[in-house]
């Protein structure tokens, strides 16, 4: 399975798209937000460019997609004027793999940038937006053109299942599981950290040679606090999928050999790893690094909100299960469809809200968001 | 009507798409092959850029959008080993209307990028493609971030219908037509002329604010020999479709002021009338400006191919008139059905193929492709 040809985000504007079920990956670019402010207003004092070269990494489509660019803007926005500096000319970059759903994104442009004349007076001569399909496990720009990078909700997609997992069909190493398992033998658990770390060093070279000395990134994605890779803060999404998946080989509806041979091109490191990663790659620097909880239907909650999180507790479990099913559905479908059939989506997906729901009735099921930003060295 | 909102060639893959339907526009890349080589050669010798920028407006979708790329990095590879100097990084900007398929293009781009490492060891360091959805009559680019631009079967469509074709409902300019003909009053020819000097006016200055000093460009558009704007070689396929949208008004299929309020966002210029914009605006000196035949259903008839022209005589004119129909119904589809309705299209493009069929059997069916090649001065 080529990851570049298998993985996006279900496309157009239907029930199961993600246009329409974003909400957690909305939610996760708003808890990175005051963090971007920042890094943003670093990046612009240290540099003062004339042009400003933007990318967004895995930028999906659906609102989404420009919702982080329209942030980004306002920031620049409100720091040169704040500055009293001039706004340099924005050249924006959308970036994701070459089935994502660009054209969703590009049909919305000449609202936004009527949008941008109106609200700020930008023009179209102070703004331009373009589409860059490519993996980001690689070169996709011009070297020392961005002077910011931002990524969401992308990263723990790795650029492919480790090879190892796959590399015996008669003996599958992660028997009737599709990612990381208190089950799984070490060797699993090896072969997923050695391919997050190629992966995750290959992207930090690519964007060192494509970014400006004291360029700013702000990266966030799907992570762990426990030092544990089999946790269940980070492996439970795809726990629940496998039993959804097996239940189904026990009826006769999918062959245990499918699931045993499908494993996730997904993972989800610990803080340690990552920061281990960009130390021994070495052309950034960090400049903080941290762990967020989001719910799986979106909320993020805090020690103040006991009050919210009881009242969330009364609401119906089988339709939160429901609503994290069709978030997940969004996101992994293209994949799934490829390996097991599409004939068997509704169902799947069905079984897989009803283990949702339950696991809600015994859990605050939770997501750890890591947030890291970094400046380019010089 | 909003051009930039209803005019995009027919998408995905099918019967009636662009990619299927679109050998005449190939004809004309192809006729344009040898001016297009000669000034990426000159562009080069004058600029040696370390990064190139290149610009393909109105790509489009389908085989023709990667093809024209695919020749112009043949001809920089060319002309680079035999001058000995370095390849330059490659930016190449793909730029159509928001409404086009570019996740159609997108989805060949793997497969491209192998075939550039394979055939001319260009790794993902060398070239970075992307893709720029907004109108060309206007700001696209970065400033001075353009050496080469290249535009072919699209300047033709202008950015809007001149108003005054549509500021009196109850008196309609150009009854029964939705093109200058030879019916048409002086007014509508008028009109036509001076909105393409305001559009092709601002396609000059925009595109002289994002080229470098000394870049190139080689437009190629539909134009005419005539001084004579509603001579035939210019307005017949819209005569003709004029001619099948009034029959179904007679048999009451269509709304008859649906056709007097339908007119084409289209404007075939002559030499004269493309020379004197040029110089007019100013930036750019014209280095050529030539006119070829291409027959209607993708020929270029040249002086010596007398024998196979006289065996196409022979050839089924209806089958002719077919392919035409298909090859313009793949290109206006989207505007025509926002105007009279979906539910139409067959009916109209089969009495179309008819007209044209009809048309072969009368005379040679040709457009007039102007070729014209600028440089950016200094």
């Amino acid at each position: 399975m080529e990851v570049v040809q298998v993985l996006h985000m279900n496309k157009g504007e239907g029930e199961t798209s993600y246009a329409k079920n974003s909400v957690v990956q909305k939610k996760i670019i708003s808890v990175a937000t005051s963090i971007i402010k920042e890094e943003v207003q670093k990046c612009l004092e240290k540099n003062y460019p004339d042009s400003m070269g933007i990318a967004d990494l895995g930028c999906s489509s659906g609102p989404n997609s420009l919702m982080v660019i329209s942030d980004l803007i306002d920031t620049i926005y409100a720091t040169s004027n704040q500055k009293e500096i001039p706004l340099p000319e924005l050249r924006v970059s959308l970036n994701d793999l070459p089935g994502n759903d660009f054209n969703n994104i590009f049909i919305s442009l000449p609202e936004f940038y009527n949008q941008l004349k109106m609200e700020k007076n930008i023009g179209p001569e102070g703004c331009f937006i373009s589409g860059v399909p490519g993996s980001f496990y690689g070169r996709l720009f011009p070297k020392k053109s961005l002077h910011f990078v931002h990524s969401s909700s992308s990263l723990h997609w790795l650029s492919q299942v480790p090879r190892v997992l796959y590399a015996n069909i008669l003996k599958p190493l992660n028997k009737g599981k599709i990612y990381i398992s208190n089950s799984s033998p070490r060797s699993v658990l090896d072969a997923y950290l050695s391919q997050f770390k190629r992966d995750f060093s290959l992207f930090m070279k690519s964007r060192s040679e494509e970014m400006v000395v004291d360029g700013h990134m702000v990266l966030s994605f799907m992570g762990r606090l426990s030092s544990d890779p089999s946790s269940e803060e980070s492996c439970m999404q795809w726990e629940l999928l496998a039993q959804a998946l097996m239940s189904m080989a026990l009826e006769g509806l999918i062959e245990e050999e499918k699931i045993d041979s499908f494993n996730a091109p997904y993972y989800a490191p610990s803080i340690q790893e990552v920061r281990s990663v960009v130390e021994e790659e070495g052309s950034f620097t960090i400049n903080c690094l941290e762990a967020f909880e989001i719910e799986w239907d979106g909320d993020a909650p805090s020690n103040n909100n006991f009050q919210k999180y009881t009242d969330k507790i009364g609401k119906n479990n089988f339709s939160r299960g429901l609503q994290v099913a069709k978030t997940i559905r969004a996101v992994v479908e293209s994949m799934l469809e490829v390996h097991f059939g599409r004939e068997i989506m509704d169902e799947l997906f069905k079984r897989y809200a009803e283990l949702v729901g339950d696991y809600f009735s015994r859990t605050r099921a939770k997501y750890i968001d890591l947030v890291i930003s970094l400046t380019k060295k010089g």
